[in-house]
């Protein structure tokens, strides 16, 4: 077996995630990077509120799956979940269409009750993440509410999970509405300006990447502070690994392909990452490697961060 | 065995209910009065929001109790509950001190949900009674917000369930303090309005029966409108069935006895029912009558709401 750890840097990297795909890279990260050297910033842009709680799906997503308590089958939920409060809200009448597990929602619940007493997200996520012994920092893009809301071709314009979960992202999407004047917390902040390395997981590009790049200045702060910045294309062999990424380029009348992805983000990466599956057929202007970027599993994860740490530092020497 | 129930008669009925013992004898009520004649008014004095929640601890009892759903060896809670999520909740560092089952959940979470959308504490009741299959109407003695404080003796002023779950009401009890200005519902009001006979649970008389009292206008309602109101003493040979009412009553200087409470009560009762374990001890002004008044099972439930019963009609009728 291949040793693919690299030697400990001290390159400080920050990996802005969505949920599944920014998971298991910043999961791999989280191996290869010391955890004061790591910073993963989440989109909190599809968070809501149901029955009452404050629900991140992104957050949640990337702290079950750096706590290794994620269910391995979904990538999304608990290990090991049961659904009797949720079976117990539908005999009530109450809605069932987001399906929250038995130990999911004692996440909710903390996190409720920790907002309530006045804790910001970010401290919130601070002290769930103590709790289930994660060491780099999870971050939230802002302590602010950011809803992401998708304009749908029929007209109507839906909260995300309205879209994503209840009507099973089936509504064409004409436009995706990010809010305004969103800012990123002081801490957020601090970890951007202090970057050495830039990675954007392979997460989607319009619904999970873009709302964090929406955050005041976190955009600008990546053209300017990092020596580089990184993305991994979430297409791989012209379709999207899970979700609807691939679809919504369609709908938005555009070619389903890691080209499409590179020229979207443009500037703001250096170096961009795509399959070897589309090496044929990849065509960009910058910097590009192609390299194995499927994540089955743990080694996947491990071996995907490992490659792509490795070509962004050859990137930076050379 | 006896037959008690009483021939259907016409008789408007309207409890006024706390917990554990209100809801017995709430539950007796319900098979011997046709479901359009009665109503249950439940005291909302010791809600409060927990884990982001409306938790409504005494009309959960009596919802329970009413649908069987309730667990026997408690009285309050669910039948067949589970704690994964609030054992989950504790492993994340959440308040565990108010222990809220995997089934009970499910009740506040669509609770909170329906009042997120903007359905008032009486509409959500009915909604939950509806999927539970209950038949009378379980009222919450108002939509606002009602909550009883506890001024302890050693001058902390504590919410209800902080005084009464968390410190187990083990703080001595100075003064119970009541909010002002709190008004019933429409719904209430026309129950009074109508009521032919109101019948005092053996609830504790001061955080219990007091705060659905102290709802305007209710007390008014009570004193004009019923033929009778019979009262039902919560203590027996000279002690509490169940919670703190006689440990409340001597911090407060009063005696325990089913005496004192019919004292406390005073002229807004007509009938008095204490247990004949009180008999050789019993001084009262007024019309009083001994029974057997414990409720130990369904059987005694029946009969104690019976024998009530028998004997207000008895009173009505002299």
């Amino acid at each position: 077996m291949t040793d693919y750890r690299l030697p400990i840097t001290d390159y400080r990297v920050v990996c802005l995630a969505g949920g599944v795909g920014g998971a298991k890279l910043a999961a791999g990260l989280a191996e290869i990077v010391p955890p004061a050297n790591l910073t993963i910033i989440v989109n909190t842009g599809d968070d809501f509120q149901h029955l009452g709680l404050t629900v991140c799906p992104d957050l949640d997503t990337v702290m079950y799956t750096l706590a290794g308590v994620a269910n391995p089958e979904t990538g999304w939920g608990r290990a090991g979940e049961s659904w009797r409060t949720m079976e117990a809200v539908a005999r009530l009448g109450g809605p069932d269409w987001f399906r929250l597990g038995d130990l999911d929602l004692a996440t909710h619940l903390t996190r409720t009750q920790l907002q309530g007493e006045g804790q910001t997200l970010t401290a919130v996520t601070r002290h769930l993440c103590s709790h289930l012994h994660i060491q780099p920092a999870i971050l939230p893009m802002s302590d602010q509410p950011a809803p992401t809301m998708i304009a749908s071709a029929d007209g109507r314009i839906l909260p995300f999970q309205t879209w994503f979960v209840r009507e099973r992202w089936q509504p064409p999407v004409r436009q995706i509405i990010l809010p305004e004047d969103v800012k990123a917390t002081h801490t957020v902040v601090r970890a951007l300006e202090t970057a050495d390395i830039v990675i954007i997981a392979p997460s989607n590009p319009f619904v999970s990447i873009d709302p964090i790049l929406n955050v005041y200045p976190i955009r600008a702060l990546l053209e300017d502070v990092p020596q580089v910045v990184t993305a991994v294309s979430p297409i791989i062999g012209g379709q999207a690994v899970k979700g609807p990424a691939a679809k919504m380029m369609q709908e938005m009348g555009m070619e389903v392909s890691a080209t499409a992805v590179a020229a979207y983000y443009g500037d703001l990466v250096d170096l961009f990452i795509y399959d070897r599956q589309d090496a044929g057929a990849f065509v960009g202007r910058g910097d590009a490697v192609a390299l194995d970027t499927m994540m089955l599993d743990g080694d996947g994860r491990l071996r995907v961060a490992t490659d792509v740490l490795q070509a962004t530092l050859e990137y930076l020497n050379a």
